[in-house]
């Protein structure tokens, strides 16, 4: 509760209605609901790891802004909300369907217009920001509206200017705008960012890379000047190059239960590593078995503890009793 | 399935998302799911008792669109929809926290935007309500949008030229306009209407009433010269004035399970007791049973038969078996 | 698990099959499940009140035969089933849709043909009966099938055989035979019957009665003989008439949850009363706190305590902490 | 809504117990309810693809019933229900129990005497069949009772005589018959049928076929004058002889969350693209896919679109978002 | 989150394990979890209504005493615990079974040796307690072991030292100790108290007082020194003595869902609103709303806020939409 | 119900609190609840098999000690138990979260001063096990406390002196005792014990064992004089020697649902087909299909039935309609 903050985040989170296994959206009689958000996944997966964090975001004061706190409190994230009027304001949500081969995961977004929208760097809690070791946010936030891109710059740009280092994962979302608009808007940002998460294939894809994952790491590396990259290869495993030094990891098997959350995880592994002291190889060990672990769990948030990722670590597993 | 439509309604049909009784919004880990929306409400209790009824709205081309109308024609509902791009539009939600004195029932809106915003004559199968006895429609709908105001409009002038009786529930919802504004989309649309719904509270503070539900029912009548005006008192029943000749209707006591969609019971009845040929104190005294029923009931829906209503107008309770 | 069986009753136990409140047998999702009838709540109350309790029965040998024996057997009812041959046999189900003023409560018998429409007295561990200090049956089993009523008159013939003291609940149930035909199988049993319970409303339209609960009771007595006629009078509490004297017993005010079970708890409570030594008085009182309890208490059986009974009777309630 | 119907279906529909999985019926506290019947999960299937389909029944005028109509009335098939009068008649019923290797699933049946067994060719709205372009049914319908076997046997002559185009799904069901007696109806049928669909497996041991899969077609093409002869071969997929012309097509890998129905989303899925124009290797490509589908969905009724059935049928999976 | 703390409670924080509505312990299938306790319920209640408020207590370093950190954290409430070895110690729980006329509710304790029995002031973080503006505990903390009646007694006098003023709620538990035992208990801390609320039962039957509310009021405050006494009456509302000075307060009608956590709820309402510079009416005033809203909501916890309690207050309540 | 019985068990059975697949401990709303005990899974898959089982032990005279009685009465076991006070006892629960990989499962005991802590010989029924078969118990009950050991020692005495063949299950718990304090009392006992059930793993990591299953069995056989030793092996099947006689037995493939209770029902498999006259060979594979069937099975108990068995044995499994 004293002292300087590990880690702020800034970003969307919305409410998650989500069916019972088996049931589709179209015929479901209840939905469960979470709050998710990627930034606010990372907040809260690293909290429970052991970081002090700050979630920034803009949302609604009414029930459904509320329980987004609360639910963020339980994990032990501290929350730093500008809340907007109700009446003029919403919380996005989004539907999530849970598939099985050969029926895919169905996610219907519902957040255009969101409290997030209207997010003005003025209006949040920046002090938080200013004494943390680390800054972190996505690519689903600058897709949000203008002036969430806008506010996404300026608070990197603080960051950086208190010497915050900045970590910024690719996250694009074919739903929320088309390839070459991101690129541009990625790479624009990209100044500001200290340390990159990007799926190899978002990075040929919309970043237009060629070649393999240490290809593309060193290719952004160099355009770009990054301090460290990190890409992801789905069940290939991750690889990360930091300051010339590559490193590799392999993914941990899962029987997967809910696949959403799988990368958030992955970079509150790794932050929460990283702050703690690790080395490159252990952070991205960490964010290895926080990306298997969460596969078993439902939800957004990586419901864990530094025990289960050490657990998964240390290859034990079985009934313990 | 053959010959003419008994009754056609239009307007919004939302998603309705609601915590188990004793559950708040904050904190509920699931939320039951149903369709739910005024004017659909009114088609699925009149289809229930007896009508061939048909909606008319606006929805994406969704899962979520596409189990609105599957739950609608659950009921005997037959359903013409204007399909909209899911990408650029989206179903309007409500989320319902049922009270207990002294806490009140919470209703959170997010409808602002929904597909029915941008409803246009043209999109709809506008055929049914040419060959349609009844057309029915509500308050609520012009308050969505102006083009929703305009199609509103539209339906019940193109109504009224094909010789349908139509007839309108005020509906007043506080969330979605002032009363000022609100009076005068009223009474603006009060030309095309033959029988108007209206509550008395609505009657004194949106639409500027004095005097008890008789008076307010001749007033208005008068001024406006609707064939029909049935005024609600609440727990003291409805009183109807139809060309000059008064009825009144006391209610049914009820153990109040769910009074959401009670009014739309109540429209229900009447209508679907006028359909089939009976009088306005048949129709009121159906009003009244639909109404009471619909509040031991889950949800908008009123899930009854015409049994149900006789069973009540007939007074028999109790156990049978 | 030593000596004398208290009690044996006989009869049909169906699956009960129930939507949650507020929800209709049309549109429910779930129902919930569980063992109801007649003489097996009786039991079942009885056993969990102290007695030691046989219920005889015939259920088809499969998991829905077995499920009813196992949720007896969990009360302490120890059970003597005749199993048949499940290929040609059926479990009778009902579907109990809970109600609410002013919409009564629904119930679906799907009970034709069940295993025990085919029972007869050799099928049965009938020993039990016949060291049993108690023989329990209603009017539920000869409106089964013809075999079924003859094996009712063979029981309860038996049991008088041995001394048993046999009570009979009238129970009638318009949806299985009329009043006529149900008045003379009711009357041609009466012989064979020491305690009679009664409601007074089907004294008088069944058993064709007038007067009050008194004159009925005096009347029945009169006619047939009974040592014990009890006449339930619903809110107004019952009437017992033994050897010629009257008892009466109020109701105790309950919180209904679940009505369904109530009169067979009231039975199950003077039984068990009267098993334990207590008088008519005693026993009319365990009765009446029994039933009252079982209102409180989802499903048919009362699943209750002798301390749960006695806190009626000496009126504590309130939370104990 | 308007113009010839294209797929017309007979048969019973029951009403769907099913324990949570993991629970066995003779422990669990609650069923879900569907609706569940062969050839209503084909008009079910069919309508959701794109097909205007109407399903012939007959049940009870009771909540069960209604029921059983709402449930398909959502998926968008017209119904025309002859009406029994519920207090002599029922709804057919199976219990389900999902198992799990090497627990078999469990199948336990309460249909006899259900309504259908009465029905009659009077009773139904068979003008829908004769202005249809498919009529459809299964070997189940005519093993419920004997006046079931003769009106299926007139549906599927006077379907004939109208010009419409008739399947005929063998769908063997050990607990209703014996093979003997289910190949002597089978194959006095076989005259009024078009299209057969037969698993291989029943082939051989009910219809007395020997060889391969192309064998069996050939053998029954040439014996009985099938147009088209349908032959699934479980895990290898299947084929069709149309004509003399052979079509093969794989299984899609599924992982099965519920294997009820999957026969019956084949049929549906094959016939709505023959209605909509596709030839027979598309028509057996659309049925793979949607069988696969089905396994992935909890309930008989494969709950898809055309675009899902289009995605597996392109390789399309994963998340999208 | 800067500044000064408003409110620091110290007490035991169960797993509460609750069937549904009308079943009973014995014969549930599943448990609603919960944390509760009546000092986290205060806690969580008043941060709820503004208050910036800490829960100091131990316990074991388990997932159930995460979870129950984690569920006071989505309320808003800071937590200050004292982890213990989850291998020899256990979090306490209790068994809540609703009850309903004439059945009480049944509370089961199972808290014997749960870690907080073991708790020491050097272990707690007791410098939120200094820099307080209130401390609160309850009679119930004393009850649990000598040494948290030690360490009760240690951060009274510690916080009495610091200026804070010192709250305590009798809340006598017979399953916990005897009147005679807890009266001296109780007597012994009453010099480090500056504000005591008691129920007019306990002041009678626990601590031997007579007379009416203000008669018991006065002759506390007049014996221990008191600065304010608040006796509540059960549904005869509550009267406060400050100073001299008497207020009444009448309770609120309330719909009771829940009642457990009611009295909590009163005090965290009273306790908020003096921290937010109420006087003693305008407390008394928000602790009756709040405490009849708490009757409305599942579990412990008031899930309430400020204007929720000013709806209450000012007579709001019906449908707001 | 008559003659001697079968079966005795004796050892402690707990509540099981268990949350939702894919919820953890931390977050879950809601826990299944169950009994579950090493020696009364025994006795209920016993009791299912056919046997006439009873099971001693001790618990609280509360609903919660009722319900474990009740729950396994319904699998048809008789319950000895010794009822404590409720007020100075408690039952011992355990908390399951039910991992997959690389979560591995987590089970939470709360057990300590359970109620059989405190068992003495004398509270017990031993008279059942006097006129028994077979005697049963395992190596959790002497962890319990000194008491509980030394009750287990004078059972298996009392039980060898009349006769009865004691069997033993090591059931290692490494979460209530050490390796070498486990040895010393298990060796203890040996002298005791007719049957012993051991897996590999814990004769090598506790017993001190060396060399394969074969060699494990022999030299125990060897040192202590068993009649038969069961090697367990996990994956790799089981191995018995009986008097000189070695018998191996591979396991049946199973979808894993609910692994807790899997050593059990091996036991519970063998014992059974013991008692019915089975040989050693056929014991097995009735013990490793019992153990199969059970993982597919929420819940401790093995809910089958002889037919199950059989069915894996004979290796039917599918759809059976």
């Amino acid at each position: 509760m004293v002292g300087v903050t590990d880690l702020v985040t800034f970003g969307e989170t919305m409410l998650r209605l989500s069916p019972p296994r088996g049931d589709r959206l179209e015929t479901a009689e209840a939905f469960d609901v979470q709050a998710g958000g990627a930034e606010s996944n990372v907040a809260a997966g690293a909290a429970r790891l052991g970081a002090d964090a700050v979630w920034l975001s803009k949302l609604p004061e009414s029930p459904l802004g509320r329980r987004i706190v609360g639910e963020l409190r339980s994990h032990g994230v501290r929350t730093g909300v500008a809340w907007a009027d109700p009446d003029g304001s919403r919380v996005g949500t989004y539907y999530l369907e849970h598939g099985g081969e050969p029926r895919g995961t169905t996610v219907v977004y519902d957040r255009a217009d969101a409290a997030i929208t209207t997010v003005e760097p003025d209006e949040l809690p920046t002090s938080a920001l200013e004494s943390a070791s680390r800054f972190h946010t996505t690519g689903i936030t600058p897709a949000l509206s203008e002036r969430a891109a806008e506010t996404t710059t300026a608070l990197l740009r603080a960051a950086g200017e208190a010497g915050v280092t900045r970590s910024f994962d690719l996250n694009y979302r074919a739903k929320l705008w088309d390839p070459e608009t991101a690129r541009d808007a990625y790479e624009a940002l990209f100044e500001h960012v200290d340390t990159l998460f990007v799926p190899r294939r978002d990075a040929r894809e919309v970043l237009g890379r060629e070649g393999d994952a240490v290809a593309i790491a060193n290719g952004l590396a160099a355009e770009f000047g990054f301090e460290t990259v990190v890409v992801t290869r789905g069940s290939e495993g991750a690889v990360a190059l930091r300051n010339g030094t590559l490193t590799e990891q392999e993914v941990f098997d899962a029987d997967t239960f809910d696949a959403i959350g799988t990368g958030d995880a992955f970079v509150a592994g790794y932050l929460a590593k990283r702050i703690d002291g690790g080395d490159v190889a252990a952070a991205l060990e960490w964010a290895a078995a926080a990306a298997a672990l969460k596969r078993t769990i439902a939800g957004d948030v990586a419901v864990i503890t530094p025990a289960d990722v050490d657990g998964v670590v240390d290859g034990a597993a079985g009934i313990d009793r």
